[in-house]
């Protein structure tokens, strides 16, 4: 095969062929909070993610990827070398080593941190905010993500002893969220909640024992204006002293004979009403 | 201490002290769908979910419990006794053979399947219904199950390949609700559809791809007679031949930039806007 066509620039920087390479002990590190917030820096797994990455240029720094993955993902390959980013081809053993997922997609990229100052997204005039506080569960939290970007959230803010944005768990429930609208990583409730006041929320803590119901408040209007909702840890009650942060404790109500809902599912029906509201609101 | 005073009768009928004895190999085979099946038989987890066993006299025949957690749910213990159920003492460490988590309570349940036939639930006249559509996840499957609990429904359908209502996971998450309202397991999804059409349900295919919007739907007033909502699998989307079973597709509304929502969020935004707009109907 002589003289065949000359081959296209290959993005490829590098190959990683060792499970005891520094680059894949680099990486492993990176599922320990402690070392990503040493480097400032967090794992996308999957297609999906690194795609939603690579629409931020400068935030995606590394590309593993497959043999097989490189063929299928070539869009993204060329994409990440085109944005500066090192590109490595490792075995699937090599994947395996990296990947936190059970079956990876053989994709999988080192992102820069992309969380903002609170300030940041209070000078933004927000509309609608979710706030998790002391939300522990991954998976509830990367769900709330989504969700709050579904329903049209200026951000999310994870504050006090809640799970990090950056937890590979909570980076794949949000399906890409976490690189479409600003995340507030480590803000403590008490800040989080006057800063937000005083950009003109009204502050709503969801609270399956709370007086107001969700109905209620929509049916008169109040949903309308600028708000923040709080959401507590997975047993879905917020303590006392963090509900008093906000203007109102508010109810999804319980029609059947569950005992309350799933945080997410609760944050889901608490975000659409209030998007709803906020897009019938006179003056939109 | 002889001559002490009498102990009360102990509702404790037998311990289970090997992880190698019958009882415990015949409730680790309950794990498997193919064993639940055969006996027609699952395990309950955990207080939440044995306590709302108990409020079905009938259901629950067998109840495992460590030292502490006897002390601990006395009521529990006791009521499973009065109700003619066997109860095991057991050890730590053949609870943690018997139980699915990690970090077991302490107390566990063998209950009789309680699902009900297609024809039993449509009898009913139900004004809200979910339909699960190959839903492959049990975390998702029990959730959506809580959540349609919480929204007042009379009942969800299991349809074609969905997890099975019974798979640990999805009892757990359910967080009791499996116990709550009749569950229909292993129909068809044409059945289902037909069943419940003929039962005067409007069937509605949550699907994000959907022209129809939730938000239209509800402004227009369509929304407040007897619904059931179709829920596809995983990917939220349905397959053109099931979506065609129901009478319309409606999508939740995308504000932001995710490209869909996870299943358990859109049910929830679904259910609840059913929910809402039937008890505001005129003439209820």
């Amino acid at each position: 095969m002589a003289a065949g066509p000359r081959r296209p620039p290959q993005p490829t920087v590098g190959e990683v062929t060792s499970i005891r390479s520094p680059q894949v002990k680099a990486v492993r590190q990176l599922a320990k909070r402690a070392f990503r917030q040493q480097s400032r820096a967090f794992l996308a797994e999957g297609r999906q993610s690194v795609a939603e990455a690579l629409r931020r240029p400068g935030v995606l720094t590394e590309l593993f990827v497959t043999g097989p993955a490189s063929s299928r993902c070539a869009d993204l390959v060329r994409q990440a070398a085109s944005q500066g980013a090192a590109v490595r081809t490792v075995s699937g053993q090599v994947m395996a080593e990296l990947a936190q997922t059970v079956t990876p997609q053989g994709v999988l990229a080192v992102c820069r941190f992309v969380d903002v100052p609170l300030a940041e997204l209070t000078a933004a005039s927000p509309a609608l905010v979710a706030v998790l506080a002391n939300v522990r569960d991954p998976g509830n939290a990367g769900t709330v993500l989504r969700t709050a970007d579904a329903a049209g959230a200026a951000g999310v803010v994870f504050a006090d002893a809640s799970v990090d944005p950056y937890n590979g768990k909570c980076v794949r429930s949000a399906a890409g969220s976490v690189f479409h609208l600003p995340v507030v990583a480590g803000s403590s409730l008490p800040a989080a909640a006057a800063a937000l006041r005083a950009a003109g929320l009204r502050l709503l803590a969801a609270d399956g024992s709370a007086r107001h119901r969700l109905d209620d408040l929509e049916s008169a209007g109040e949903l309308g204006g600028p708000t923040a909702w709080l959401f507590g840890n997975e047993s879905w009650g917020l303590p006392a002293e963090l509900a008093s942060l906000a203007d109102d404790a508010v109810a999804v109500p319980i029609y059947g004979q569950a005992e309350s809902l799933n945080l997410a599912a609760a944050a889901a029906v608490c975000l659409y009403a209030s998007a709803r509201a906020q897009r019938s609101a006179p003056g939109r």
